[in-house]
Parts: C-alpha cells; sequence; structure tokens
C-alpha cells in the first residue's frame, strides 16, 4: 500500500501553522522602530480589541505562551498557602510540568471527573480544612474551557461554578487556551462564557487557533490586575517586540476571524465524529463539543495508522485515541484518513 | 521647526523590526503540520547550524525570550543556596525585576564596574564564605557580552574569568543578547569568545540581532544540559510552534547574516561616536565597541531631542544618555540626529 | 456527672509534654559556653549515637521541627520538576500547608491508600511521563512509618518499596515522625526497617516521643548529604544552641529510650483497642499496630467525651474518631476514659 | 604558659546557655498534656506579656529561631517581584544562605554603611525604578536593632526610617535579635523602638538573651498580619510543643528579665571597651552601644588568643575582630581576658 504522508496529522491543534492573515499581519507591522515592551500603537489597538469583545474594564496582558499565561495569572490570584482546584485532566495539572506549582508555591488539588469539566457538587470535602493553617487554603478554582477532553462547559455550568467560587471567597481562573473553539460550539459571544459567567481571570489562547505564539491573560477585575506587569515580567513573560504579538490579536480579534477558525475546526471534528461513529469497531467516548475526538478502538490498528498520521493514543489500557482538528484541516484530510481506517481494519 | 518624527530612534535595538530575510523565513516555514515542541525537521536543521557555529557537542534549547533564557540557563547551573556573580549593570541585576532570584531562589552578588567589565581581581572578597553554611556559596559568574555600557570583553579576558570560575569550582554565563555585535567588534568567530573561551553557558540572542523573538541557550558541556529540557517546560519556555522560532534562527546563522546585521549596527554605533566627538557640549562616556554609545549632553537639550527621538537617559545626575543602533539604523538616521543635536544646541 | 477534667488527652502525642530524662539533659548541659551551630562535642556524641544506630557512614542533622524535616530533606533529594509520590493521608500531603511544594517547587502525586501504606503495585500509572518533558518527574516515593492510620510497613514491605523506587531511578524517603512506634511494634532494630529496608533519607522523630523540639534528617548515602548543610541553613533550620537539641537526642538514643518510650505508648494504644473492642457500639477501623487507634462511634457521643477528653474527629461522615497515646499515657487514663465512653453510650 | 580552657567565650552570645529562671520555666510548663501548636494557656500568657510591651493590638506569632523570624515576617510583607532594603552588613543579607531570596523570591538591595545603620539619604537611588516593570520594587527597608555593627538605631532615626518608608509606600521591618540590648543600651522601653518609632514587623529575638530557642513574629498592624498563621505553618516554623516556647517568652518578658539580662551583657561590653582602650596596640573601631566589641588587634596576637578565646575575626584585612557579651558574661571573664592580651602583647 504505497502512500504518501499526509501534510496535516491529527495530533494537535498546535501542529499547525499560521493563518495567513495573521502571517500578513505580521508583515504589516513590520516597519520601522517601535518602544519595546507593548508602549506602542500596535498593542493599544489590539486590547482595545479585546475590550470591545470583554467590557472596557478589561485588563488585558499579552505573553510568549499558554504555560505562562496560565501560571501567570495564577500568581496573580494566589499565595503560596493557598491551593488551586482543577480537573486532574487539566493542562495545569499534568502537561505543565509542575510549572504552577514552582512559580505560585501553591499545591494543586485534583479532581476526577469523567469528561474533564468540574462540578461544585464535588468541592464539598475540598473545603474542610478553610480556616486551619496546617491545610492549603483553596483560592481559585481553574477550568478549561473547552476542557482537555474535548466537551465545553456552558455558560449555566460556568456560571454555577463562578457563583460557588465567590461564595467561598475563592476565584474562578479559565485556561482558555481553546476559548474560541468554545465559543464557536454554544455560538455565544466570548463573554458569555467568561466574564457575563463571573469568570475572574481568562488565559485566551492564540497558538492554537491559527497564530504563530502569544496568549493573552485576561482580568475581568481591574483589582487583580494591579501587580500583573510585575508578575509578567518577573515571570519572564514580557515580548520585547510586543508589536508582532499585538498584530496577530488584533487579526484574530477582527471580523470574527477568531470564530470562523474556530467553526472550522469543530466542523472537522463533527465530521470526524459522523465517520467514526459509522465504524461498528471503533466507540467514541467523549462527546465532540470543540475540536478533539476521543475514541477507542481495536489496539492493533493504532500502529498502522501511525505510520501515517500523527496522533496520541490518550489512555493505553483502554486504547483510546485522540484526535485534533485545526484551522487548517480539510474535509479532504478526514475523508483520507477514514478511508485508510477502513482499510487498515477491513 | 517643523519636523516629521523619524521612524527609527536610538532607544534600544529591539524597538526595531524582523530582518526581511528573517520574515521570508517564517512564511516559507509555514506549510503543512509538523510535530510541535522540536520534534520537527526546521528545528533539526536549526540546531544543527549552532553546532557548525559551536561543535558537534554543543546542545541548544530555544526559548521564547532573553530573561527567559537567562534565568533558565542559570537554573541549569545553580541550587537555590548557590550565589551567582555579576556586575552591578548586568541585566540580570536590574532588567529582569529579579527574576532570576524568583526562579533560581539564588543571590546576586553584585560588582562595580566602571566599564560594565568584570574583572577575576574583583572577586577575591566573594569567596571568603565558601564552605561555610551561613553564606551564600558562589557557583556562577554571569557576564554580558557585549556589556550592557557597550563594551566587549575579549577573548583573553573572558578566558581569564572561565579559569577563575573553573579553579574556583565555578560555571561561567554568558549573557549573550548582543553576542553577534561582540564578535562583529572583535572580528572573531562566534565560537572564539565562547567555547573556545570556557563558557559554560550562554544566552543566544536573536531580537536583537534582526529576530521577530526567540532566544537560545546553548550548552557547551553536554552534562550541564541532562535536566534541561525540563526545566525550559518548567520554566513555560517551550515554544508549541517551535519551527517558527528554528526557522529564523536557521537564517541568522545562515551566510552569516548574524554579522552582516551586528556589523552595521556597529558601525552605525562608530559614526554616531565620531558625530558626537565633534560637538564640544558632548562627551562620550564608555568606549563604543559594539552597537551603543554612551555620552553626556547638557541636561537642557534631552528633553529637545526627545522630542523627535526616543533614547534613555542612562544617569540622572550625571545626564548621560544611551544611544544603541541596530541592524536597520540608517546613515541618515545618524546624519539628521546629529543634524537635530548641532540645531538644538546652537 | 461531675468530673474533674483529665490532665492527658488522647489527640495526639504532641500535646504531651518532655520525658523526665529528657529535661534532666537539657539542664546537665546547660553549662557554660559551646560553639553554636552545632560545632559542640554535644552534638558530636548525639551524632555518635545515631552512627550507632545506623551505621557509621550514616550523616545526621539536627533540625527544629518535623515540618522542616520533611521538606528539607526532600529537597535534598529533588529538583522542582521532579514528583513525589505520597500516601494520599501523608502527612506531607495534607498537614504540612504545602510546605514541600513551597520549598522544593516539586509535585506530590498522592495515592489513594486504605491503610496509609503505599504498594508498587499502585505506581505504574505513575510512571508512564517519565523522559517526557510535559511532565513532572517522579524522584521520590515518601511513605511514613508508622503510618498517619496507626499502620506500620514490614521490612519486607520498606524493601519492596526501596528496590521498585532505586530500580525506576528514585529515592525512598521515609517521614519517622513516629519511626520508634514502628521499630517497637515490629520488635526490631531501628536499622531494620530503614538503613537496611533501602530507606534513603530519614526523617527521625523527636518530639513526638518525649522530646521537647527536634528532629533528625538521617542521610544513609553520604553524597545525598553533601549540600545538605546549607539547604539546612537556607531552609531556616539551623539552630544556634544546638546543644539543647543534640542533648535531647542523645538521651533518646540512650539505653533504649526511644523503644520504652514507644513500646509504652503502643502498648497503651493496644488496651484501648481491647477495651473498645468490647464495646458494641464502637467499631475499630485500623489495625492499631502503633500508637494510632482508629474507630467509629456514633456520632451523637462524640461531642459530650469531648467535653472531657481532646480528641480528633477523622472522618466527618463516617464519624470515625482517633485516639492518640504517647510515653506518659497511663492505663487508668485509658481506664478513665473507657468508663466515661460506656457510662455516655448507656 | 599553662592555662585552663575558659568556660566562656567572646565568639557570641548565641554560644551562651540559657537563663536559669528560663530553664525553671520549661520545667514547671513540663506537667500534662495541652492542645499543640499554640491553642494552649502557656502560649495565651506569653502573648498577653508581649500585648502589655507593645499594646493590645499586637499580633505575636512564636516561632523556632532567628532567621525563620526574619524570612517569614519579611515574606508576609511582599509578593516576590519586591525588594528589601537592608545594610550590606544586615544579618539578612549575608548570614542567612540566601533563605530571605529563596523564601520571599524578592531581591535584597543593600546598601553599604560605616556603622550598620542605614540612612534616609541613601535610598533615593533605590527608587528610581519605581513604576517601571523592569525593576524590581522596593517594598520592605529591613533594618537590625541593635546592628551588627553593635550600634544602637535611636527612637529618633528609626521614626526617621519608619516615615520615609511609609511615605514611599513602603514598609519598616526591624531584626531585633538584640532588641533588648538596643531597649537596655537606650534606656527606653521596647514600644518605644519599635511600634511608637514605626516599626510595622519585629523579628523579637530570645535565643540571644537567654533563651534555649524560640523568637517571635511581632505585627504592629493587625492587617499585616492576616494570612500569617499559614505562612509560619508553610514556611515549617510552627513548634508543636508550644508551651515550651511561650515558657520562656512569658519569663523573659516577666520582672524585665529581659532587660536585666540585656545591660548586664551591655555593661560587660563597656567593661571589654574600656579595658581595651588603655592598650595602645589596640583600636576600638565602632561605638560599642549594645554587647558587641569590635575592634583591630594586630594580627600576630589573634592565633595566641583564639587558643584560649573562641571570637571571630570580622575583617581580614585589617585585622578587626568582634567580642560579643551575654547575660552570663562575668566581669572576671572580661579581667581573665584582658590579662591574657596584655601577657601575649607584651
Amino acid at each position: 500500500m504505497k502512500q504518501v504522508k499526509p501534510s496535516r496529522s491529527f495530533a494537535s491543534d498546535n501542529n499547525a501553522g499560521v493563518h495567513p492573515q495573521v502571517m500578513e499581519a505580521l508583515a504589516a507591522v513590520n516597519r520601522g522602530h517601535v518602544i519595546a515592551y507593548g508602549d506602542d500603537p500596535y498593542t493599544a489597538r489590539a486590547v482595545q480589541k479585546f475590550r470591545e469583545q470583554f467590557g472596557k474594564d478589561t485588563e488585558v496582558f499579552f505573553v510568549f505562551g499558554g504555560t505562562g499565561a496560565n501560571v501567570l495569572g495564577l500568581k496573580a490570584a494566589t499565595q503560596s498557602h493557598h491551593a488551586i482546584i482543577c480537573a486532574e485532566t487539566a493542562h495545569i495539572n499534568v502537561d505543565e510540568c509542575g510549572a504552577p506549582e514552582k512559580f505560585t508555591g501553591c499545591k494543586l488539588l485534583s479532581l476526577s471527573t469523567p469528561d474533564g469539566k468540574l462540578k461544585t457538587s464535588q468541592m464539598g470535602p475540598l473545603l474542610h480544612g478553610v480556616g486551619f493553617e496546617h491545610h492549603v487554603q483553596p483560592k481559585v478554582i481553574s477550568i478549561s474551557q473547552a476542557t482537555e477532553m474535548g466537551t465545553v462547559y456552558t455558560p449555566r455550568e460556568v456560571k454555577s461554578l463562578s457563583s460557588f467560587a465567590h461564595e467561598n471567597g475563592m476565584l474562578l481562573h479559565m485556561d482558555g487556551a481553546r476559548i474560541a473553539n468554545a465559543a464557536a460550539s454554544l455560538g455565544v459571544k466570548l463573554r458569555t462564557i467568561t466574564k457575563d459567567a463571573g469568570v475572574d481571570i481568562l488565559s485566551f489562547g492564540g497558538a492554537k487557533n491559527g497564530m504563530m505564539y502569544g496568549e493573552a491573560v485576561v482580568f475581568f477585575d481591574k483589582n487583580l490586575a494591579g501587580e500583573f506587569k510585575y508578575i509578567r515580567k518577573q515571570g519572564t513573560h514580557l515580548p520585547s517586540k510586543m508589536r508582532f504579538i499585538s498584530a496577530q490579536f488584533e487579526t484574530l480579534l477582527s471580523n470574527e476571524l477568531w470564530r470562523q477558525n474556530a467553526e472550522h475546526a469543530n466542523r472537522m471534528a463533527q465530521l470526524m465524529v459522523n465517520e467514526l461513529a459509522r465504524i461498528p469497531q471503533v466507540r467514541i467516548t467523549q462527546n465532540a463539543e470543540a475540536n478533539g475526538v476521543f475514541a477507542e478502538l481495536p489496539k492493533k490498528y493504532i500502529p498502522l495508522l501511525q505510520k501515517h498520521y500523527f496522533f496520541y493514543v490518550w489512555n493505553e489500557e483502554t486504547s483510546e485515541v485522540r484526535f485534533m482538528t485545526s484551522f487548517d484541516t480539510t474535509e479532504s484530510d478526514i475523508q483520507d484518513f477514514i478511508s485508510l481506517l477502513k482499510k487498515t481494519i477491513k
């Protein structure tokens, strides 16, 4: 079976390149000198775009990457004796090499979730030690939107968590590496599932939705942002040539490019789900509400498929795999993969 | 005096944009999917370029920015009870908002230097506490090449510091944010003032020499690099779309673009010095060996000049200012500024 | 029911005072001046006592308290990107207010255990991420001996864990706040369940076995101890008037006072268990192998008992309580409490 | 010259033992069980003693040792991007193995002082970077009272520093390891040079004034103390058998024992100064305002004297030595030493 290696995989949305409009924007701002570190007109315009989305009191800080955005946002909300509640599957818990603990000093209290979504009903036991100095003090609930399991919190679910957090003296942090996919999935505005649902701090993702690099830490409460410029610099995430991140964000937030990219990726995931669902040997394991598809395949086929397409095995024991789609996934990418899968299984 | 704001300032080499060849390289690698986090062919090629410069045993890790490169490189060399010796003017000492202390836990022991260059003769007193647990233990000497004062260590000076370091159980770290300017100034290979002069860890700068973003942490001793991949990830500096940093470095290290850019910037600094030297009210205060020019001007003229050109006052008391040139500074930029200066002083 | 408040409770073995021989030792060394920070003859003698127990290659460092001993011992074994595996109920996990995370930067990976004892069979999934920089790297298994649930690891169980640790490039740390109770329970030497069973680092408890203050960090591998004097000082645990800790340890390790104290406490726990077992409304929930007794009581009786005796409710949901005995618990303390319990229940 | 080694040296006030009244207090509270961690009547009484000295709004927390007291008090006042201003000779700067940097993450900005005393006139340059994110932000001025050079700040000098601190949005921290010696020297109440002079946070020393172990972190502003119980526990300085620290402090603060001890030590230092002043080969180098005496001796005599008396060489280059007196130094200790000195010099 002779086959050319395809140019797009399903490994992750960060295996994709950069959206052409974003690339154009980078070239467009590459003229002359501007003041470094964000005191430039491009950054002012990009911040304005964020305020159009989230309200004029929003404070926005650009950083290089997603782990930085999460860690520094959490630092702004905590002291080292605090705890951060998150799902066991959360990126901050399993995919950041302990960066949150290292930089904030906090303990992460993780909860088991079948679908990657925290529920307030799980949190009672974590509050038993409040006020007792022997125990870390829960201060932040951190959720991922969309989750690492490809699911999406509804506005009501986010609101429920933020209310619980606020009633218990805590804050709600959202890892929005895929916030665009979530808003696109729900067909709502970005602010509906963030500011309007009570989120306090948001990591707004860029790289997984067509940018080259750059994420934003967004504060809906100005007080929380008061010292953040120092936290960002001390946290080694103050870009010198800031304009090049700003230009990307301005592009993404103009003409709803963020939504177009995300909707496309989500649609491709749906197509994948629909095709997989017709194959009896495959079992879909999560609701594919964003751009991730989780499915169990007979173990023996996985290495055969991986010869041609790169994707991750999520759970070795159950032979569950993950397929991620991205802004540049095409229908024929899906169809070609499905063909290969069918041929392989037959 | 009607005057159009010029498009290039002398504030800093990071106020410049991106070199056209670098921009082209970014577009060129923007095709299809590649594995994230550095396991891609572009990164392999860029690493190869570094090994051509520094020897095949060199270990290279790309990170987002310069403060990150310094801090993480120092982390790889220290435990928290160690001390890092540096010049009072060092970037790690005054311009990183305490990031080295925060991330490594170490104390910085800073030494006063007239020209930004450390000398072994200053270090004796810092070694008095070696072996005594009440005192931090010096473990790293960190120097900047070129220095923050626009001067350049000769290979012999670097060698002297590395020998001293090694004889005393220490390592030599080099903040090479402007390593290209130093090598260009001396007319030597990059390895002559780094590996061959006994440097152990190098922050290799990209952004100040025509790149958009990206720095490299370079280890000349493989053992030091052993755990660095974890330090980089925990340090929030593992870029997901790594290919775009790699492509920039590959370009910079091809056809000696790094040297062309640096030589040009250095030459512009020389031109500036030559012009300033003819103006009696101006006193040059440092040897402009790289791309920075330090000079004292009568205080009253500074705000008048700053209306048109952005540059920094280095020392309020002595009204010393700093002019930085960059790869894109033109001769007419210098001449225009000198004209303005002359008109202002007259 | 008129009743005098008893002078001893079952809240914890650290609610007890100081053993008379220890108090005498403190007075005995209170003569003249000696060099501070441990360079004194009393400390040399105490260290010698440890070497008699654990072998002459043992390195011993005294610190003020138990949390300090744990945290600093773990610091000596880890870098910040490492992970420490422990039981969910471990003191380091739930009772140290996040001190291990704060000081080491490491993540704790906790495992659920019915009896507070880790098993090698649980650890497979924690090793999946070894070698991948996105994940913390397991470096230490930390166990408590006796456990927080009043159980004791056999020498064979400890050996099994140390072998697993060493085979996987990890170390075995033991929180021995109640190491004496464990050795007394098993009727073995201290070294049988530590050095000889492959433990690498031991927190050797003093305060819970009749000392006023002071714990020891014991290294069975000299290499691990190499930098510990700096870690202790930077960790704020280098006592100036060290002789007063040393004198206590010398006393505890002379004439097997440590074992007498621990055996007595264990025996009192057995007596408590035997008495409780005869009361039908009480259910013993753990094997009381050391000096802690866990039992479920009808909820309504608990506050009535707590009017007279201080003890902790371990699990609100199941109304499980914990009774700790100590070196100074008397048989009549137990009998008086049992009488009250019977009267209360009737 | 046959000579018996004397039982008291001049090395440090922490080479002394424990005051007899303190030792008695330890024995007196060693009865029965009390709740651990400070919720006991002895601790309540000791705190009350502090409030009698410093006012009823004072918040007091006992910790094991002096470095812990300093570091944790500073942690309560800072975020990691802050800076702490101190004298170059400050204990926190040179004698704590970098513990302040490690635990707070802050940079220490040290100032050169001839006599160990900071002056507001030195601080201007340190404030140049306020508001700029590239630079650490000064938040605390930390002074030692008495200083490490044996000098004492007057109430007016302390007030001047606290006013400067507060006017610039900073706090004043006092390392009072020898606060008793300072108050005794000035003949004032403890509160005169602390709370009433605008100090915000005080490390109140015990071990250098006759206690076995134990220091207090004292907050004059309740708000600063709000989270300190967690900081203390996470900082590994919550003693389990707290009553034994409390009993010592209660004794020290009863019947002005603290002042008697300190006055005696100070008087012995004066005697030493008076005797040394008569010896032409000796030059007193600091005003001996507390219990430390600094003097230059001909270098060759130092090892001869150190055969009999342990004391520290403070400055190798100038052969300056330090003699510390303590609560138990006797007149004949001084006279014997002076005799030896005279014999040695002759």
